[in-house]
């Protein structure tokens, strides 16, 4: 069941919620700036040689590690999003409104151009990569990217919206950076992996080039809302939880 | 001791139960979604080259991080084991009737094999790769997947199941993706490293070919029965615990 | 607005200090030898060659991981800086005296100094390598170093520092580490990834060769200030903190 | 101050220390199975070539993991050791007696070297890489491994023995795992980065080669011993604990 809600603008500029823009916009720009900053890496050190298997593993662990911290460290004041697709995911479960989401997305795409454009500047001009499918048509592209949004978003869900989570929560933001890590392992070669439109935004910014972007808004946005919808309906949804008849491990 | 019990259909079909269902279905396929998408990333970077280390801790790092997630994100409704030699494990501990395990399976093998048609799609049409031994024998295979398996489904009871787990249960689901992960990087060049027959049944429905399938369901069901067994009896059996004498470093 | 306080010299050389600085020139020492010498492994595997993707993987996990752990074994004692940057950005918010933090530099530097004379007597003798710029200018190397040490210092304030961290604390040890690790994905091959003028210290000493090290001086310590002065005027200044309104997730 | 404590033959064989004994053997046969797995895995992918920085990577990553798994699921039976200098460590501030710790390191040998003689098994009889210095003096390799093994067995007391440790005991596994991990990027091809004299005695048992085998028994033992003293004298000793004067960050 869809539970997006307008929300009030006031709402949306009081003190607290001005924060939270920053701590989006800060987070945003460092993991990006770490995660773009590792592609770049690897065609500095290859002379712009295609992808090997170690560049997918420098790359994937850039992210991952790089998500996790961002995560980390605006969790407490704006929740840690960093993303359009989980702030819509959550905005589809009734987590946020439609307009305090808004302003999210504003601070992530400002928060992934400025990381592109420094990485320009500290790189002495280096061309930014951008994302785009690789030996796939743009329909498969957007499947791969729904099936590894709709992980990222059930994640989110499962480990730190969950009012049942319990001590998942302490680790949520690992879990939430390791799962954008493995997806980047399995579709790094063919959509590029995004998983998050202000991810693929930056770099389209910076290098002048939105050709193909559309499939990472669409995608991502599908796949977070799908997350959104089915974790929201099944998993948290019902009134009260029990444990499962016959099994005893929680 | 064999602690099996068979239990009822109507525990295995309330509710919560069902529940738990679609949650393995769900971390299930999310899991070797992104664990058998690497092996095609793989062979996508290389034009379907022989393995090499930088693609086996691709591998590696891919399963590791991905059942970390999938454990973390079905934990607080299905108690999170993606695997048939898990649930098996567990029921032979008494953890899970037999009733309600088979359904477990039914949700695992379904969510691995969709997983792989997934990948069949998204990546235009890539072979899916199989589990099968390499340069030992059959029984040199199961033998290295039992021991593996025993140490995966150890893990589970040990950080998981077991009641005197303490702050160890924060980190379980960490430990019981790593483990595979490690066992992997050993085990990856002569078994494939499956501890997992789900995982090894969705890309042999996917390719069409069963050819040594049976070695990834008897090596992990040995390993994760006997792991059960020793775990049970001499950690969990006893009726008190007490803290070992002559060391008091807990 | 910052917060420097000079303190006095007792408290600077109470038990309790002199402790505090102990542990910091272990940890430090530990991590510096960890981290400088997978530099050097990567030399002794390659006879010399030039830095691939899968070397930058191999010398930026060793990073993450030995600063995860030198971070954490410091801690409970010293608050577990490890880096000259780090004790700024802390002064800089009023979370540490000038006098105490200058005896923690001298701590940190001497740690990493006897890390670096140590791998070259382990090491039979090989060439220590120090930091410098790649392809990249002075400047833009200074604006690297203060974009990456910026996340690193934030990451200390959001999970370590701030009161607000919550079961964030449990983890704050393995995100600095691990942002560390990520950044030197990014920046390894442009600026070598510093951000912590211990670490281009040691090396310096025990090669006898500081050109180019002023870099390691300007651009950590003001990335690290800059942290300390937008976290703790955006983030800790506020007299109370309320949940930022629309929206709900934790 | 050394605390060595003989105790008494009654304590070493109460059924809580008999399980202690199973613990380790368990742990430590799993932890050097994948270890160990890992050496002999690279070997297969490159038809015994010298090791690349990726191979590093993959051997260094399978200790970090395993050894996390491996002190994890023995944690709250044996106090998770698998490692003789880590028991003799523990035995120098007091924590076990002598006479319970020569129980443990007969469990920790026959753990790995069972672990050992299964990897001839199932690997259709490869060879067993054993330790061995390159391109340094034996004396060069001892002092290598003291080095490393006093940073194990000082990450030990500080995140899993000190009783100040607070809500570090929750990742003590994985801080001691990942400094062994990191330890590896930098000590692996020199003196191999053992840290861990069963981890060594197991390997020369099956390939029957114990030549240079002292290095991993004296070099572990005298940085696990001093780590213990060091520890336990500095910051265990006092009667009392209070934070550090001029600096409040937790």
């Amino acid at each position: 069941m869809v539970k997006l809600a307008l929300g009030s603008l006031g709402d949306s500029f009081s003190a607290t919620s001005v924060k939270a823009y920053v701590a989006e916009f800060i987070a945003t720009l460092l993991f990006v700036f770490a995660g773009v900053g590792s592609a770049i890496a690897y065609g500095q050190l290859t002379n712009g040689g295609a992808l090997d298997p170690a560049g997918l593993v420098a790359i994937a662990i850039a992210h991952a590690l790089a998500l996790f911290v961002g995560v980390s460290i605006a969790a407490n004041v704006s929740g840690g999003h960093l993303n359009p697709a989980v702030t819509f995911g959550l905005a589809v479960g009734g987590h946020i409104t439609i307009l305090t989401g808004l302003f999210y997305w504003v601070a992530q795409l400002l928060g992934a151009s400025v990381a592109c454009l420094l990485l320009k500047f500290v790189t002495h001009g280096k061309a930014i990569p951008t994302h785009g499918v690789t030996g796939i048509s743009a329909l498969e592209g957007v499947v791969m990217e729904i099936v590894i949004t709709f992980a990222l978003v059930y994640t989110v869900y499962a480990t730190a919206v969950d009012p049942k989570k319990g001590s998942l929560g302490t680790i949520a933001p690992i879990a939430i950076g390791f799962i954008v890590g493995a997806n980047i392992l399995a579709a790094g070669p063919f959509s590029g992996g995004s998983m998050n439109p202000a991810r693929s935004f930056g770099p389209a910014v910076a290098a002048g080039n939105f050709a193909g972007n559309w499939v990472y808004w669409v995608g991502p946005l599908i796949g977070g809302g799908l997350a959104g919808l089915v974790y929201g309906d099944v998993f948290i949804a019902s009134a009260s939880y029990q444990p499962v008849a016959g099994q005893s491990y929680a």
